[in-house]
């Protein structure tokens, strides 16, 4: 057994501190580029963790309606952040405010709320205040979330990754929007399976053109990858891509070929496939915007067996919503190659959670394949203050059990968080090229 | 990052040590008002956790039979207590006796079990004990489990606080017995849908009238809530009332209709409906009495999502059985602002998964949201030990992540601790007036 | 509260370094009795453990083919190592070479393989090393995994204690070659339900002739024990043993009938009946050989509640294979006296599953039923470093929980901990003596 660190906490200190210098490199958000960070306050507190956290207090959902005025919205939330202050969401609030506005206060309250929306209020700085955030945050590259008919235009991808969002196309084919916005986007005239598969192909084209680092898709529970039948398949196709009414099992023929046919581009165009695990859609119809999903923990990666072993060559980082999903991730990280725990996602983003997981994740599997952490986040502001929570967390553990428990040198324990939080996600979101 | 806390571990001896003097507010336990402590010592062994843990540490069931003799009990499990010591349970056990029969020993042994059962023996005392006890725990309300039927007569309501318990009447309508009781406590000549919701209404409007504060539920985990059909229930419905044969979905449609109707009456009356989620009763019907119900852990709050969303107007206080549930309750009663997580219960009622459970809810609700905890017990005695044993993780949890974590002072940690544990039941349960 | 200690964690190297020099009994391995110990590298390397992480974090599965000789095998697998040199995995590794082979250095590199290759070359030593093995580790008994047609003969069974192990009678009694071997290993005809009976009860009267002290199962997250209809099975089994084809619900009652008809025979020859609960046999074919096995987290220990009510007096030691099950483990053998949790398995025998599952086993469970670890070693090299990994485990949780949260002396912690570790897995796969 290692001498004794007496000190496992100053430890973890001093291990943070150096990580809060790094670059942040986040595979997963859903920043706007052309509007990255928040030029006023509503669009820091109109994030959906504080309205659904203020409505789940009390708040009715009408005080932070879509078509109130910004400032009448962060007034109205203002007066039940109270209520929500001992949450690690309030906490990146407040970090939030120190770092970007010099916040000198303890808290935000409807008596100094108004001092804060001057603080904040960058609208007329503009771009420049987007690269003050980028700058201060150190950030290096910001994965975006881009629907498959984005235009992919006026900024700069190599800042601000694309990244292909399917959800549509596999679950809502047979809306006749989706079909509309498919064929203006593709410029292909789908008719049938094969026009359909030369669209997608477009899209993939064009994204991995623009500079596209992923794939990646939202499943709800109920979803069972699998290899689908063509022949089978033709008529269910036909009827979503004519908006013909679709017996459920059709619908689930229809996704399934979708799908697959997107894990065949993926593999085609070498890009890795996120697959984001377990949400159910409006399970809350009166919440806040961003507030109405939940999810069904009775989920299982073994639904997901064909899937990993068809595309041997396919990287998946997988994300699962479900918290105690997360021991079962760890597992088939562990046997199949293909398959890497991709940072802690939503419901699962939180202190405990995410001890708990990537604790197991740092015992039981190849440092290469740990991908540390995104944001998710929908305005620059967020990304530091989430990253630097992850920052301590794996602080912690590092200083514990790496350093304390096993005798690694401070230094040794720094490389393996940068591996971690950094030369991972880079090297496997690297891009098209043959690796 | 805040000044280092050298000392976290006493930091939370000191927040235990204030909250230990603070008064309890207990919202659900299975008191019997009418003689509420403890007056012999079996009444405190006889706890179905110790019998239960002596029976599977290997003593025969028979020798904790309800027919024996109380204190032949007491010397039977006695003998087998030693294999049990290291539980948690064992340690409220040494805590009842210390406290309250002054126990000057380490153990309970067949050897000093006879001085223990004289110094526990507080019959003579009747209920100048009940009132030492409560005093001595510094209790201020008990919340009391009472079958619809109770006749609610004979205590102060104020401290012993009635709650409607409806097992029965969801889940055994189709008993004979059910029906006589409800035509009995209601004075209503129950027949058919409209008679059965005319005689609810009367149970309500008694218990609320005589100060009950909520009604509970506890439902096994193959029970989904469901709007029922009025039209497809009168059948079942008079099927059961009449003690006819019922097919299985109609007895599915009996419980849906009854507990749909409750959860309309706990709007009406404005009562919390606590949904106790998971048990499966008599799964071990060899085991000693209480100690034969266990659970399917393959449960998820998706199945009441009908529910939530239909009674956006009342307040759904939720306790799980399974412990790996626990994180999507915290998801649940994140977005959802009716459902809030209720106590640790019974299975999951263990420091291990309280720690867990609690730093998640504490990380990621409002805290107006988190009802700290209940004691479930039976006799007085139990209340103070089990609340002690959650402060104490409480003042764990605070020390590192708020104090150490956070900067926070230890009056601002205490604050927290105090809505948790008071403000927030006794506002939630606060009774039927508007809040 | 008891008295503030300091300094938790040289408490738990105390405790450590006072376990680390007891003697280890395993109550589940697949050791070789003929070829216990590696009598070269490649025996250690090419342990399963190793060869997936390789092969997850990118090694071909052909660089560790089986036909490959030994020296190329560790050659091109220790390329890959540095990949996985965070993992729990290689401490376990690390800690061999330490002890076993006096490896100076900090790494396995590819430039000191060579060196490595030499100092674990005791191939000269043959069974002196295996000996060499024994008592360095302080073993004192290693179960087996005995295929039910194994010989037994050839080795001192009190040291290398016989399993039977019974996968393949009731997965797979179909399959003709299973057939074959029970006939030749029982030297009964078998042709119907009542010969296969009796050869069953044959390989138990050989097996506890031999000394065996358990009959072992690893079973799919599908199976569902239940009481055979000793009349509908008549078909089934004999198609069965005529190797003609099954439905899917024939082979369903085949499996329920021999399963049954086990944990008759467990009964009658008074022999634990271990359950490994969850793998899904080849998830992942294209794996490395032991490294394709996955499972379905969606199980629970209900499906098994009429076993365990029906055999009262069968003892199951259970371990589960999803990680996330554990905490109904706890509840199972907190009511079952019959049901006991049976170390930590496979992809849940990492630290912070321990841990989790640890804590909550010592706090809930009466001690006498406590079944810490087994290593589910292939080679004696593995048993001590990871019997060390729980033990480390165990002092951390004995210093904060018994030792500062309660109060005891080490000299109680430790006794704890010797009934954890080596009294009750002793006494109860203590052979068919009458308890």
């Amino acid at each position: 057994m290692p001498p004794l660190n007496p000190q496992p906490h100053s430890t973890a200190q001093e291990l943070f501190a150096e990580m809060s210098r790094w670059p942040i490199f986040d595979p997963h958000t859903h920043i706007d580029p052309r509007r990255p960070a928040a030029r006023q306050f509503d669009e820091i507190l109109g994030y959906h963790y504080y309205t659904e956290l203020a409505h789940s207090a009390g708040m009715p959902a009408e005080l932070v309606a879509p078509d109130l005025d910004p400032s009448t919205r962060v007034h109205n939330l203002v007066s039940y952040l109270d209520r929500v202050d001992s949450t690690v969401q309030y906490a990146w609030l407040l970090e939030i405010v120190r770092t970007f506005h010099r916040w000198p206060h303890d808290r935000i309250t409807p008596g100094n709320i108004g001092e804060l929306l001057d603080r904040s209020d960058h609208e007329r700085e503009g771009e420049a205040w987007d690269k003050e955030v980028w700058k201060t945050s150190r950030l290096e590259a910001v994965f975006l979330t881009n629907e498959f008919d984005d235009g992919l235009d006026g900024w700069d991808t190599a800042a601000y990754v694309p990244c292909l969002r399917t959800d549509d196309l596999v679950l809502k084919l047979h809306d006749p929007k989706t079909i509309a916005r498919l064929r203006a986007a593709s410029d292909v005239d789908v008719q049938d399976c094969a026009s359909l598969r030369g669209a997608i192909g477009r899209l993939f084209e064009r994204f991995v053109q623009r500079g596209a680092r992923a794939c990646a898709i939202s499943l709800p529970p109920d979803f069972a990858p699998r290899r689908p039948s063509p022949r089978r398949a033709v008529t269910p196709i036909r009827k979503a891509i004519h908006a013909l009414e679709l017996r459920p099992d059709e619908i689930e023929d229809v996704r399934a070929v979708v799908f697959w046919m997107l894990a065949e581009f993926c593999a085609e165009f070498r890009l890795p496939f996120d697959l984001m695990i377990g949400p159910v859609r409006n399970v809350y119809p009166a919440g806040v915007a961003g507030g109405r999903d939940l999810f069904d923990r009775r989920v299982s990666l073994y639904e997901y067996r064909e899937l990993f072993n068809h595309f041997a060559n396919v990287t998946f980082p997988v994300s699962t919503l479900a918290p105690d999903a997360g021991a079962e991730l760890v597992a088939y990280a562990w046997i199949f190659p293909n398959v890497l725990p991709l940072g802690h996602w939503w419901y699962a983003n939180i202190p405990a959670f995410i001890a708990t997981d990537l604790r197991a994740r740092m015992q039981a599997l190849p440092k290469v394949k740990l991908l540390g952490y995104y944001s998710d986040a929908y305005k620059l502001e967020f990304i530091a203050p989430k990253f630097n929570m992850y920052r301590r967390i794996l602080a912690d553990i590092l200083a514990e059990e790496a350093i304390r428990g096993r005798g690694w040198s401070v230094e040794e324990a720094l490389q393996l968080a940068k591996l971690i939080l950094i030369d991972n996600p880079k090297r496997i979101f690297g891009g098209n090229q043959p690796s």
